[in-house]
Protein backbone atom coordinates (compact mmCIF):
# COMPACT_ATOMS: atom_id res chain seq x y z
CA UNK A 1 0.00 0.00 0.00
CA UNK A 2 1.31 3.33 -0.89
CA UNK A 3 1.86 6.20 1.63
CA UNK A 4 -1.60 8.66 1.21
CA UNK A 5 -1.68 12.63 1.81
CA UNK A 6 -3.65 11.32 4.52
CA UNK A 7 -0.74 9.86 5.93
CA UNK A 8 0.96 12.97 6.76
CA UNK A 9 -1.04 14.24 9.59
CA UNK A 10 -0.96 10.70 11.33
CA UNK A 11 2.73 10.45 10.90
CA UNK A 12 3.49 13.81 12.10
CA UNK A 13 0.99 12.58 15.62
CA UNK A 14 3.10 9.58 15.67
CA UNK A 15 6.64 11.47 15.41
CA UNK A 16 5.47 13.49 18.26
CA UNK A 17 3.92 11.22 20.23
CA UNK A 18 6.53 9.06 19.92
CA UNK A 19 8.68 12.22 20.57
CA UNK A 20 6.82 12.89 23.99
CA UNK A 21 7.84 9.48 25.26
CA UNK A 22 11.51 9.86 24.96
CA UNK A 23 12.20 13.60 25.93
CA UNK A 24 10.30 16.42 27.92
CA UNK A 25 12.72 19.27 26.21
CA UNK A 26 10.09 21.04 23.93
CA UNK A 27 12.85 22.33 21.52
CA UNK A 28 13.88 19.04 20.85
CA UNK A 29 10.01 18.10 20.14
CA UNK A 30 9.63 20.53 17.99
CA UNK A 31 13.62 20.14 15.83
CA UNK A 32 12.04 16.13 15.44
CA UNK A 33 8.68 17.89 13.82
CA UNK A 34 10.49 19.90 11.61
CA UNK A 35 12.86 17.06 10.44
CA UNK A 36 9.55 15.16 9.97
CA UNK A 37 7.50 17.95 7.82
CA UNK A 38 10.95 18.76 5.80
CA UNK A 39 11.85 14.86 5.21
CA UNK A 40 7.25 14.76 4.09
CA UNK A 41 8.00 17.15 1.85
CA UNK A 42 10.54 15.18 -0.37
CA UNK A 43 9.18 11.59 0.52
CA UNK A 44 8.27 9.35 -2.51
CA UNK A 45 4.66 8.45 -2.02
CA UNK A 46 5.16 4.98 -3.07
CA UNK A 47 7.15 4.29 -0.61
CA UNK A 48 4.76 2.16 1.92
CA UNK A 49 3.67 4.10 5.19
CA UNK A 50 6.01 1.66 7.55
CA UNK A 51 8.95 2.53 5.64
CA UNK A 52 8.45 6.12 5.98
CA UNK A 53 7.84 5.17 9.51
CA UNK A 54 11.13 3.78 9.92
CA UNK A 55 12.97 7.17 8.60
CA UNK A 56 10.35 8.92 11.04
CA UNK A 57 11.62 7.12 13.98
CA UNK A 58 14.83 7.56 13.22
CA UNK A 59 14.98 11.12 13.11
CA UNK A 60 13.10 11.05 16.42
CA UNK A 61 16.07 8.72 17.69
CA UNK A 62 18.83 10.44 16.20
CA UNK A 63 17.58 14.05 18.04
CA UNK A 64 16.23 12.67 21.22
CA UNK A 65 19.32 10.12 21.46
CA UNK A 66 16.58 7.50 22.81
CA UNK A 67 16.15 4.40 20.63
CA UNK A 68 13.53 2.74 22.58
CA UNK A 69 10.18 5.45 23.26
CA UNK A 70 7.77 2.92 23.54
CA UNK A 71 9.94 0.44 26.01
CA UNK A 72 7.93 0.58 29.57
CA UNK A 73 4.74 0.52 27.45
CA UNK A 74 5.85 -3.08 26.03
CA UNK A 75 6.80 -4.36 29.08
CA UNK A 76 3.52 -3.32 30.48
CA UNK A 77 1.63 -5.26 27.45
CA UNK A 78 3.44 -8.56 27.49
CA UNK A 79 3.03 -8.07 31.77
CA UNK A 80 -0.95 -7.38 30.75
CA UNK A 81 -1.52 -10.25 28.25
CA UNK A 82 0.38 -12.81 30.33
CA UNK A 83 -1.60 -12.31 33.56
CA UNK A 84 -4.96 -12.96 31.10
CA UNK A 85 -3.06 -16.22 29.43
CA UNK A 86 -5.44 -18.36 31.44
CA UNK A 87 -8.07 -16.84 31.18
CA UNK A 88 -7.87 -16.96 27.38
CA UNK A 89 -6.96 -20.26 27.80
CA UNK A 90 -10.31 -21.15 29.32
CA UNK A 91 -11.88 -19.39 27.07
CA UNK A 92 -10.72 -21.85 24.30
CA UNK A 93 -11.30 -24.95 26.01
CA UNK A 94 -14.77 -23.65 26.48
CA UNK A 95 -15.21 -23.06 22.68
CA UNK A 96 -16.67 -25.11 20.56
CA UNK A 97 -14.53 -24.04 17.37
CA UNK A 98 -11.39 -23.49 19.51
CA UNK A 99 -9.38 -22.66 16.29
CA UNK A 100 -11.18 -20.55 15.20
CA UNK A 101 -11.74 -18.94 18.61
CA UNK A 102 -8.24 -18.47 19.07
CA UNK A 103 -7.97 -16.84 15.51
CA UNK A 104 -10.24 -14.18 17.23
CA UNK A 105 -8.24 -13.77 20.30
CA UNK A 106 -5.31 -13.08 18.10
CA UNK A 107 -7.15 -10.48 16.35
CA UNK A 108 -8.51 -8.99 19.35
CA UNK A 109 -4.80 -8.96 20.96
CA UNK A 110 -3.96 -6.35 17.36
CA UNK A 111 -5.74 -3.77 19.12
CA UNK A 112 -2.74 -3.28 21.71
CA UNK A 113 -0.92 -1.06 18.85
CA UNK A 114 0.33 2.47 19.55
CA UNK A 115 1.15 3.40 15.83
CA UNK A 116 -2.57 4.76 15.38
CA UNK A 117 -2.81 6.11 18.71
CA UNK A 118 -3.23 5.05 22.35
CA UNK A 119 -6.56 5.15 23.28
CA UNK A 120 -8.03 1.77 23.28
CA UNK A 121 -9.81 -0.79 25.34
CA UNK A 122 -8.15 -4.63 25.36
CA UNK A 123 -11.40 -5.93 27.74
CA UNK A 124 -14.23 -4.47 25.48
CA UNK A 125 -12.20 -5.39 22.36
CA UNK A 126 -11.67 -9.05 23.19
CA UNK A 127 -15.30 -9.22 24.69
CA UNK A 128 -16.19 -7.92 21.51
CA UNK A 129 -13.78 -9.88 18.85
CA UNK A 130 -15.20 -12.98 20.25
CA UNK A 131 -18.52 -12.76 18.57
CA UNK A 132 -17.83 -10.18 16.05
CA UNK A 133 -18.39 -11.17 12.47
CA UNK A 134 -16.17 -11.47 10.35
CA UNK A 135 -16.13 -8.76 7.55
CA UNK A 136 -14.07 -11.15 6.06
CA UNK A 137 -13.09 -14.99 6.66
CA UNK A 138 -11.48 -17.35 5.14
CA UNK A 139 -11.20 -19.88 7.82
CA UNK A 140 -11.97 -22.69 5.69
CA UNK A 141 -9.35 -22.16 3.09
CA UNK A 142 -6.64 -21.77 6.20
CA UNK A 143 -7.75 -24.98 7.29
CA UNK A 144 -7.07 -26.62 4.29
CA UNK A 145 -4.16 -24.93 3.84
CA UNK A 146 -2.61 -26.01 7.14
CA UNK A 147 -3.22 -29.33 5.86
CA UNK A 148 -1.01 -29.33 3.50
CA UNK A 149 1.55 -27.09 5.24
CA UNK A 150 5.13 -28.08 6.47
CA UNK A 151 6.75 -24.50 7.48
CA UNK A 152 4.60 -21.81 8.42
CA UNK A 153 5.64 -18.23 9.24
CA UNK A 154 4.09 -16.56 11.49
CA UNK A 155 4.79 -12.62 11.45
CA UNK A 156 4.09 -10.71 14.18
CA UNK A 157 3.00 -7.37 15.33
CA UNK A 158 3.14 -5.75 18.39
CA UNK A 159 3.95 -6.66 22.20
CA UNK A 160 1.42 -7.76 24.44
CA UNK A 161 -0.35 -8.85 21.14
CA UNK A 162 2.42 -11.37 20.83
CA UNK A 163 0.98 -13.76 23.85
CA UNK A 164 -1.70 -14.33 21.94
CA UNK A 165 -0.15 -15.23 18.78
CA UNK A 166 1.38 -17.85 21.21
CA UNK A 167 -2.25 -19.09 21.85
CA UNK A 168 -3.34 -19.48 18.40
CA UNK A 169 -0.28 -21.60 17.53
CA UNK A 170 -0.22 -23.83 20.22
CA UNK A 171 -3.84 -24.25 18.90
CA UNK A 172 -2.59 -24.86 15.55
CA UNK A 173 0.20 -27.42 16.89
CA UNK A 174 -2.13 -29.63 18.65
CA UNK A 175 -3.72 -29.94 15.18
CA UNK A 176 -1.18 -30.06 12.52
CA UNK A 177 2.03 -31.31 12.48
CA UNK A 178 4.61 -28.48 11.22
CA UNK A 179 7.37 -26.40 12.04
CA UNK A 180 6.46 -22.84 12.89
CA UNK A 181 8.66 -19.45 12.93
CA UNK A 182 7.58 -16.91 14.55
CA UNK A 183 9.53 -13.71 12.93
CA UNK A 184 9.58 -10.44 15.13
CA UNK A 185 11.43 -6.95 14.53
CA UNK A 186 15.37 -6.49 14.59
CA UNK A 187 15.44 -3.69 16.90
CA UNK A 188 12.84 -1.19 18.47
CA UNK A 189 10.11 0.64 16.80
CA UNK A 190 6.82 1.88 17.98
CA UNK A 191 5.54 -0.98 20.28
CA UNK A 192 6.39 -3.95 17.49
CA UNK A 193 7.63 -7.19 19.58
CA UNK A 194 11.56 -7.83 19.51
CA UNK A 195 13.35 -10.47 20.84
CA UNK A 196 13.37 -9.33 23.97
CA UNK A 197 9.43 -9.78 23.87
CA UNK A 198 9.80 -12.84 22.40
CA UNK A 199 12.00 -14.27 25.18
CA UNK A 200 9.64 -12.67 27.91
CA UNK A 201 6.32 -14.44 26.56
CA UNK A 202 8.50 -17.50 25.90
CA UNK A 203 7.72 -17.86 22.66
CA UNK A 204 10.38 -20.43 21.93
CA UNK A 205 8.33 -22.94 23.05
CA UNK A 206 6.13 -23.04 20.65
CA UNK A 207 8.33 -21.80 17.35
CA UNK A 208 11.51 -20.87 16.33
CA UNK A 209 11.70 -17.51 17.12
CA UNK A 210 13.94 -15.10 13.98
CA UNK A 211 14.02 -11.58 13.16
CA UNK A 212 12.90 -9.93 10.36
CA UNK A 213 16.45 -7.93 10.01
CA UNK A 214 14.60 -5.36 10.31
CA UNK A 215 13.22 -2.79 12.15
CA UNK A 216 10.94 -1.83 9.52
CA UNK A 217 7.17 -1.71 11.63
CA UNK A 218 5.83 -4.60 8.87
CA UNK A 219 7.76 -6.79 6.38
CA UNK A 220 9.52 -4.66 3.91
CA UNK A 221 11.76 -7.50 1.73
CA UNK A 222 13.88 -5.52 0.31
CA UNK A 223 15.03 -4.68 4.27
CA UNK A 224 14.79 -8.04 5.34
CA UNK A 225 17.96 -10.11 5.66
CA UNK A 226 18.77 -13.09 3.67
CA UNK A 227 18.55 -15.21 6.55
CA UNK A 228 14.65 -14.18 7.03
CA UNK A 229 13.70 -14.19 3.31
CA UNK A 230 14.73 -17.57 2.77
CA UNK A 231 12.39 -18.58 5.71
CA UNK A 232 9.67 -16.57 3.77
CA UNK A 233 10.44 -18.24 0.61
CA UNK A 234 10.40 -21.80 2.06
CA UNK A 235 7.01 -21.20 3.82
CA UNK A 236 4.40 -23.16 2.30
CA UNK A 237 2.03 -20.58 4.42
CA UNK A 238 2.23 -16.91 6.15
CA UNK A 239 0.46 -15.66 8.75
CA UNK A 240 0.82 -12.05 8.74
CA UNK A 241 -0.67 -10.26 11.11
CA UNK A 242 -1.65 -6.47 11.93
CA UNK A 243 -1.62 -3.49 9.68
CA UNK A 244 1.84 -2.65 9.55
CA UNK A 245 2.38 -6.27 7.72
CA UNK A 246 -0.83 -5.95 5.71
CA UNK A 247 0.71 -2.35 4.20
CA UNK A 248 3.67 -3.80 3.06
CA UNK A 249 3.06 -6.89 1.89
CA UNK A 250 -0.76 -6.38 -0.06
CA UNK A 251 1.00 -6.53 -3.09
CA UNK A 252 2.63 -9.98 -2.76
CA UNK A 253 1.50 -12.56 -5.55
CA UNK A 254 2.67 -16.52 -5.28
CA UNK A 255 2.33 -16.69 -1.46
CA UNK A 256 -0.44 -18.25 1.03
CA UNK A 257 -0.53 -15.13 3.11
CA UNK A 258 -3.07 -15.19 5.63
CA UNK A 259 -3.36 -11.63 6.72
CA UNK A 260 -5.08 -11.37 10.50
CA UNK A 261 -5.71 -7.77 11.59
CA UNK A 262 -8.21 -5.48 12.78
CA UNK A 263 -9.02 -2.38 11.04
CA UNK A 264 -7.74 0.42 12.86
CA UNK A 265 -7.30 3.17 9.98
CA UNK A 266 -9.77 4.23 7.52
CA UNK A 267 -7.41 3.74 4.89
CA UNK A 268 -6.27 0.15 5.42
CA UNK A 269 -10.25 -0.30 5.29
CA UNK A 270 -10.81 1.42 1.91
CA UNK A 271 -7.98 -0.55 0.79
CA UNK A 272 -9.68 -4.08 2.04
CA UNK A 273 -13.49 -2.53 1.32
CA UNK A 274 -14.32 -3.26 5.00
CA UNK A 275 -14.86 -0.30 7.42
CA UNK A 276 -13.11 0.73 10.81
CA UNK A 277 -12.97 -1.20 13.36
CA UNK A 278 -13.60 -4.66 11.44
CA UNK A 279 -11.99 -7.90 11.76
CA UNK A 280 -10.05 -9.49 9.01
CA UNK A 281 -8.99 -13.13 8.16
CA UNK A 282 -8.12 -12.48 4.73
CA UNK B 1 -4.21 30.19 23.63
CA UNK B 2 -0.79 29.54 21.64
CA UNK B 3 -0.37 26.79 18.72
CA UNK B 4 0.86 23.91 20.17
CA UNK B 5 2.63 21.02 18.89
CA UNK B 6 -0.13 18.75 18.72
CA UNK B 7 -1.75 21.39 16.40
CA UNK B 8 0.29 20.41 13.49
CA UNK B 9 -0.96 17.15 12.47
CA UNK B 10 -4.27 18.67 13.27
CA UNK B 11 -3.70 21.85 11.15
CA UNK B 12 -2.23 19.45 8.07
CA UNK B 13 -5.69 17.17 8.25
CA UNK B 14 -7.61 20.56 7.80
CA UNK B 15 -5.74 22.12 5.01
CA UNK B 16 -5.87 18.33 3.25
CA UNK B 17 -10.01 18.42 3.79
CA UNK B 18 -9.73 22.12 2.86
CA UNK B 19 -7.90 21.43 -0.49
CA UNK B 20 -9.90 18.35 -1.42
CA UNK B 21 -13.32 20.70 -0.98
CA UNK B 22 -11.51 22.48 -3.39
CA UNK B 23 -9.51 19.91 -6.03
CA UNK B 24 -9.62 16.79 -7.40
CA UNK B 25 -5.97 17.40 -8.50
CA UNK B 26 -3.56 15.51 -6.44
CA UNK B 27 -0.59 17.36 -7.56
CA UNK B 28 -2.31 20.21 -6.11
CA UNK B 29 -3.02 18.78 -2.89
CA UNK B 30 0.02 17.55 -2.38
CA UNK B 31 1.66 20.85 -3.19
CA UNK B 32 -0.62 22.24 -0.58
CA UNK B 33 0.19 20.24 2.10
CA UNK B 34 3.77 20.74 1.42
CA UNK B 35 3.57 24.85 1.99
CA UNK B 36 1.74 24.45 4.91
CA UNK B 37 4.37 21.84 6.31
CA UNK B 38 7.18 24.79 5.03
CA UNK B 39 5.01 27.29 7.03
CA UNK B 40 4.56 25.27 9.75
CA UNK B 41 8.30 24.49 10.30
CA UNK B 42 9.08 28.18 10.16
CA UNK B 43 5.76 28.84 12.04
CA UNK B 44 6.17 31.19 15.23
CA UNK B 45 4.56 29.39 18.58
CA UNK B 46 3.16 32.42 20.21
CA UNK B 47 0.47 33.02 17.35
CA UNK B 48 -2.91 31.68 18.23
CA UNK B 49 -4.38 28.58 16.23
CA UNK B 50 -6.61 30.73 14.24
CA UNK B 51 -3.85 33.27 13.44
CA UNK B 52 -2.06 29.80 11.80
CA UNK B 53 -5.02 28.90 9.93
CA UNK B 54 -5.50 32.12 8.61
CA UNK B 55 -1.92 31.71 6.25
CA UNK B 56 -3.21 27.83 6.07
CA UNK B 57 -6.08 28.08 4.34
CA UNK B 58 -5.14 31.41 2.31
CA UNK B 59 -2.33 28.79 0.96
CA UNK B 60 -4.90 26.77 0.28
CA UNK B 61 -6.97 29.98 -1.66
CA UNK B 62 -4.24 30.65 -3.68
CA UNK B 63 -3.04 27.48 -4.72
CA UNK B 64 -6.20 26.02 -5.75
CA UNK B 65 -7.63 29.18 -6.87
CA UNK B 66 -11.01 28.74 -4.88
CA UNK B 67 -11.65 30.84 -2.14
CA UNK B 68 -14.84 28.92 -0.46
CA UNK B 69 -14.29 25.14 -0.41
CA UNK B 70 -17.00 24.73 2.31
CA UNK B 71 -19.57 27.02 0.39
CA UNK B 72 -22.34 24.19 -0.25
CA UNK B 73 -21.89 22.56 3.19
CA UNK B 74 -22.47 26.11 4.32
CA UNK B 75 -25.51 26.30 2.66
CA UNK B 76 -26.50 22.51 3.63
CA UNK B 77 -26.25 23.57 7.30
CA UNK B 78 -28.11 26.62 7.41
CA UNK B 79 -30.84 24.95 5.39
CA UNK B 80 -30.68 21.97 8.13
CA UNK B 81 -30.79 24.96 11.04
CA UNK B 82 -33.51 27.02 9.23
CA UNK B 83 -35.54 23.33 8.76
CA UNK B 84 -35.06 22.76 12.62
CA UNK B 85 -35.99 25.80 13.94
CA UNK B 86 -39.46 25.40 14.69
CA UNK B 87 -38.57 22.61 16.25
CA UNK B 88 -36.77 24.55 18.27
CA UNK B 89 -39.02 27.18 18.75
CA UNK B 90 -41.15 24.19 20.42
CA UNK B 91 -38.55 23.27 23.11
CA UNK B 92 -38.22 26.28 24.33
CA UNK B 93 -41.59 27.11 24.93
CA UNK B 94 -42.11 24.00 26.83
CA UNK B 95 -39.43 24.41 28.70
CA UNK B 96 -39.31 25.74 32.39
CA UNK B 97 -35.87 27.47 31.93
CA UNK B 98 -36.16 29.12 28.33
CA UNK B 99 -33.24 31.42 28.42
CA UNK B 100 -31.20 28.57 29.81
CA UNK B 101 -32.42 26.46 27.08
CA UNK B 102 -32.00 29.09 24.67
CA UNK B 103 -27.83 28.71 25.65
CA UNK B 104 -28.09 25.12 25.83
CA UNK B 105 -29.25 25.01 22.16
CA UNK B 106 -26.75 27.73 21.20
CA UNK B 107 -24.17 25.02 22.63
CA UNK B 108 -25.59 22.22 20.80
CA UNK B 109 -25.36 23.73 17.49
CA UNK B 110 -21.50 24.55 17.99
CA UNK B 111 -21.10 21.08 16.97
CA UNK B 112 -21.60 22.05 13.42
CA UNK B 113 -17.84 22.74 13.15
CA UNK B 114 -15.87 21.49 9.73
CA UNK B 115 -12.20 22.80 11.73
CA UNK B 116 -12.45 19.86 14.39
CA UNK B 117 -13.36 17.15 11.45
CA UNK B 118 -16.30 16.16 9.57
CA UNK B 119 -17.93 13.38 11.75
CA UNK B 120 -20.87 14.64 14.07
CA UNK B 121 -24.42 14.14 14.62
CA UNK B 122 -26.48 17.24 15.05
CA UNK B 123 -30.00 15.61 16.26
CA UNK B 124 -28.04 13.49 18.92
CA UNK B 125 -25.73 16.95 20.12
CA UNK B 126 -29.18 18.30 20.60
CA UNK B 127 -30.55 15.50 22.57
CA UNK B 128 -27.80 15.67 24.83
CA UNK B 129 -27.02 19.17 24.61
CA UNK B 130 -30.19 19.37 26.28
CA UNK B 131 -30.11 17.57 29.61
CA UNK B 132 -25.80 17.65 29.62
CA UNK B 133 -24.31 19.28 33.15
CA UNK B 134 -22.13 21.78 32.12
CA UNK B 135 -19.10 22.09 32.61
CA UNK B 136 -18.71 25.13 33.77
CA UNK B 137 -22.27 27.30 34.31
CA UNK B 138 -21.72 31.13 34.70
CA UNK B 139 -25.83 31.33 33.94
CA UNK B 140 -26.63 33.68 37.24
CA UNK B 141 -23.62 35.72 36.73
CA UNK B 142 -24.91 36.06 32.91
CA UNK B 143 -27.79 37.00 33.99
CA UNK B 144 -27.05 39.92 36.13
CA UNK B 145 -24.96 41.46 33.63
CA UNK B 146 -27.50 41.36 31.15
CA UNK B 147 -29.49 43.18 33.34
CA UNK B 148 -26.43 46.27 33.09
CA UNK B 149 -25.79 45.74 29.82
CA UNK B 150 -27.08 48.34 27.00
CA UNK B 151 -25.13 47.34 24.33
CA UNK B 152 -24.09 43.48 23.60
CA UNK B 153 -21.69 42.07 21.28
CA UNK B 154 -22.29 38.72 20.34
CA UNK B 155 -19.92 36.75 18.13
CA UNK B 156 -20.92 34.26 15.99
CA UNK B 157 -19.16 31.20 14.80
CA UNK B 158 -20.05 29.21 11.99
CA UNK B 159 -23.13 28.93 9.58
CA UNK B 160 -26.07 26.51 10.38
CA UNK B 161 -25.03 27.17 13.99
CA UNK B 162 -26.21 30.84 13.25
CA UNK B 163 -29.40 29.81 13.23
CA UNK B 164 -29.33 28.54 17.01
CA UNK B 165 -27.57 31.71 18.13
CA UNK B 166 -30.58 33.70 16.62
CA UNK B 167 -33.03 31.63 18.92
CA UNK B 168 -30.76 32.65 21.64
CA UNK B 169 -31.12 36.64 20.35
CA UNK B 170 -34.81 36.26 20.61
CA UNK B 171 -34.71 35.12 24.05
CA UNK B 172 -32.35 37.40 25.11
CA UNK B 173 -34.08 40.33 23.72
CA UNK B 174 -37.51 39.26 25.35
CA UNK B 175 -36.25 39.92 28.48
CA UNK B 176 -33.82 42.38 28.42
CA UNK B 177 -34.24 46.26 26.20
CA UNK B 178 -30.54 46.12 25.12
CA UNK B 179 -29.23 47.04 21.38
CA UNK B 180 -27.27 43.60 19.64
CA UNK B 181 -24.34 43.71 17.51
CA UNK B 182 -24.03 40.21 15.80
CA UNK B 183 -20.15 39.69 14.01
CA UNK B 184 -19.72 37.45 11.05
CA UNK B 185 -16.42 36.86 9.02
CA UNK B 186 -15.43 39.17 6.40
CA UNK B 187 -14.42 36.35 3.78
CA UNK B 188 -14.97 33.30 3.94
CA UNK B 189 -12.89 30.43 6.39
CA UNK B 190 -13.99 27.01 6.57
CA UNK B 191 -17.82 27.33 7.47
CA UNK B 192 -17.76 29.96 9.37
CA UNK B 193 -20.71 32.44 8.83
CA UNK B 194 -20.17 35.33 6.45
CA UNK B 195 -22.39 37.67 5.98
CA UNK B 196 -23.80 35.75 2.76
CA UNK B 197 -25.33 33.07 5.91
CA UNK B 198 -26.33 35.98 8.03
CA UNK B 199 -28.66 37.36 5.65
CA UNK B 200 -30.10 33.78 4.72
CA UNK B 201 -31.32 33.37 8.48
CA UNK B 202 -32.16 36.89 8.42
CA UNK B 203 -30.31 37.70 11.71
CA UNK B 204 -30.89 41.50 10.72
CA UNK B 205 -34.13 41.13 11.98
CA UNK B 206 -33.08 40.48 15.98
CA UNK B 207 -29.35 42.31 15.78
CA UNK B 208 -27.34 44.42 13.77
CA UNK B 209 -24.80 42.11 11.77
CA UNK B 210 -21.52 43.48 11.29
CA UNK B 211 -18.25 41.87 10.68
CA UNK B 212 -15.07 41.46 12.30
CA UNK B 213 -13.13 43.42 9.02
CA UNK B 214 -11.23 39.85 9.24
CA UNK B 215 -11.50 36.20 7.52
CA UNK B 216 -9.68 34.47 10.99
CA UNK B 217 -11.93 31.48 12.07
CA UNK B 218 -11.70 33.78 15.31
CA UNK B 219 -11.38 37.24 16.89
CA UNK B 220 -7.87 38.60 16.50
CA UNK B 221 -8.37 41.80 17.44
CA UNK B 222 -5.23 43.08 15.46
CA UNK B 223 -6.71 41.69 12.16
CA UNK B 224 -10.23 43.42 12.77
CA UNK B 225 -11.35 46.46 11.64
CA UNK B 226 -11.40 49.84 13.26
CA UNK B 227 -15.06 49.67 13.30
CA UNK B 228 -15.11 46.13 14.89
CA UNK B 229 -13.11 47.45 17.35
CA UNK B 230 -14.65 50.26 18.02
CA UNK B 231 -18.20 48.25 18.79
CA UNK B 232 -15.96 45.82 20.75
CA UNK B 233 -14.85 48.46 22.65
CA UNK B 234 -18.07 49.94 23.68
CA UNK B 235 -20.06 46.89 24.56
CA UNK B 236 -20.27 45.94 28.30
CA UNK B 237 -21.27 42.26 27.58
CA UNK B 238 -19.75 39.99 24.88
CA UNK B 239 -21.34 36.47 23.74
CA UNK B 240 -18.32 34.32 22.62
CA UNK B 241 -19.12 31.63 20.84
CA UNK B 242 -17.20 28.47 19.93
CA UNK B 243 -13.53 27.53 20.45
CA UNK B 244 -11.94 29.50 17.55
CA UNK B 245 -13.39 32.72 19.67
CA UNK B 246 -11.79 30.69 22.73
CA UNK B 247 -8.11 30.53 21.24
CA UNK B 248 -8.16 33.60 20.26
CA UNK B 249 -10.07 35.93 23.35
CA UNK B 250 -8.89 33.95 26.51
CA UNK B 251 -6.32 36.56 27.31
CA UNK B 252 -8.58 39.08 27.24
CA UNK B 253 -8.83 40.96 30.64
CA UNK B 254 -11.34 43.42 31.36
CA UNK B 255 -13.80 42.91 29.20
CA UNK B 256 -17.32 40.86 30.24
CA UNK B 257 -17.09 38.02 27.67
CA UNK B 258 -19.31 34.78 28.39
CA UNK B 259 -17.47 31.82 26.54
CA UNK B 260 -20.28 29.46 24.69
CA UNK B 261 -19.06 26.15 23.51
CA UNK B 262 -18.75 22.58 23.21
CA UNK B 263 -15.34 21.23 23.67
CA UNK B 264 -14.18 19.61 20.86
CA UNK B 265 -10.37 19.71 21.18
CA UNK B 266 -8.36 17.80 23.64
CA UNK B 267 -5.91 20.67 24.11
CA UNK B 268 -8.63 22.87 24.41
CA UNK B 269 -10.00 20.90 27.07
CA UNK B 270 -6.95 20.86 28.58
CA UNK B 271 -6.96 25.20 28.66
CA UNK B 272 -10.60 25.24 29.98
CA UNK B 273 -9.38 22.30 32.51
CA UNK B 274 -12.41 20.24 31.17
CA UNK B 275 -13.24 17.45 29.21
CA UNK B 276 -13.63 16.93 25.37
CA UNK B 277 -17.37 17.03 24.59
CA UNK B 278 -18.08 19.30 27.52
CA UNK B 279 -20.54 21.99 27.14
CA UNK B 280 -18.76 25.28 28.77
CA UNK B 281 -20.91 28.77 29.79
CA UNK B 282 -17.87 30.96 30.99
Amino acid sequence: MKTYLDCFPCILRQSLEATRLSTADKEKQKKVLGRVMEYLIKSDSQLTPPHIACYVYDMVRKITGYSDPYYSIKKKYNRIALNMYPKLKNIIRNSNEPLLTAVRLAIAGNIIDFGVGNRFNLKNTLKKTLSQKFAVCRYSFFKEKLKKTKVLLYLGDNSGEIVFDKILIEEILKRYKLKIYYAVKSGPIINDATLDDANEVKMKDVAEVITTGSSAPGTILSLCSKEFKNIYDKAQLIISKGQGNYETLDTETGKNIFFLLKVKCALVAGHLRVKLGDIVFK
